[in-house]
């Protein structure tokens, strides 16, 4: 069975959130092994324009689109006001989640997913920055420290990056752990960062 | 002074290779701390289309852009041919990288680094799954089995991911450790790949 997954894409998403997970399930897409598409879709048009100025053209739009099997909501500074004030955004998490297998974000996607309710008495994380934001908005067990968080079918991560390491995770839980790590060998992820602490 | 950074973008550049640095980049562009600008440049207009399927917009064409002082060349399927064929993308590297501070590439951006001569005599890596071809085009010493190399202002990444690694070190080179660390703070740089081990 083909799995769909969806990239949700809005302006001001932070780049590396959804580009992150999109090499690392693009990348496993192409494989034989797998059986899977993955697209990005637009919550204003196909064309977004993300936090750091990197202009993308989606495949498709929240309003057309295929049946969905996973979705991705990314972070950045442009959940600030749709989780404030809510949006098309919201709508579509309300509309497609509840027919998803996965249901995943990374950094502050998850604000989006506690605005359209879907965090109600779950466990979950966001980017360290805006984890005193979530556990105000109340109504969900924040973790923090930890790179991603499972609670049944929904998934968040941490911050920016931490939406790799969340992405190999739900491939190996879907194709299995060998291939995952077939997919981490062919992106070369064995990360090293010049700075192992923090100051 | 200001450093402006520009990440060459071809069709069929892997994803990850460009917007893990821009991410590092870009992030680190917009705090005060520092004085760079980064760009998107296109090597056959502004519309490339990615090896996995993204579409971007660059900011600039490799015909039209701004003084640069460091230059990022990813790599992708896309470098297989130019690196055998040659191409605009070769030309535009032998004109721009003799004026750049730094010149840098993640994963076979090394290949186009070869065809445009700039790797003679020096050390330099690339993607694992490219080593030999590397070391066969001959007159380079090629490097396995670390993240990048350094030889005077010349930096190559291995695969796809590296170039985050590469880029984190590069801003700790320009603008100190302290702001890397602050950078690789932001992005919540502090991987966890499921798996640690290949198989």
């Amino acid at each position: 069975m083909t799995m769909i997954f969806g990239i949700l894409a809005f302006n001001n998403l932070e780049e590396l959130d959804a580009i992150g997970p999109w090499e690392v399930l693009s990348w496993a897409a192409k494989q034989e092994q797998s059986d899977m598409e993955v697209f990005m879709i637009g919550s204003s048009g196909k064309e977004i324009t993300c936090a750091k100025g990197l202009k993308i053209t989606t495949d498709y739009t929240i309003d057309d689109h295929p049946p969905l099997d996973v979705i991705l909501v990314p972070g950045g500074q442009g959940t600030r006001p749709i989780f404030k004030d809510g949006g098309p955004e919201i709508d579509w998490i309300k509309k497609v989640s509840p027919g998803c297998t996965w249901v995943t974000s990374v950094c502050t996607g998850a604000l989006l997913f506690h605005r359209a309710g879907i965090l109600k008495g779950k466990r979950a994380t966001t980017h360290w920055g805006s984890i005193d934001v979530l556990r105000n908005a109340g109504g969900v067990e924040v973790i923090e420290g930890v790179r991603y968080v499972r609670d049944g079918n929904l998934v968040t991560s941490s911050g920016v990056s931490a939406g790799i390491d969340m992405s190999l995770w739900l491939i190996g839980k879907i194709y299995g752990s060998d291939f995952a790590r077939f997919v981490q060998k062919g992106i070369e992820y064995f990360p090293a960062p010049p700075y192992t602490a923090e100051t």
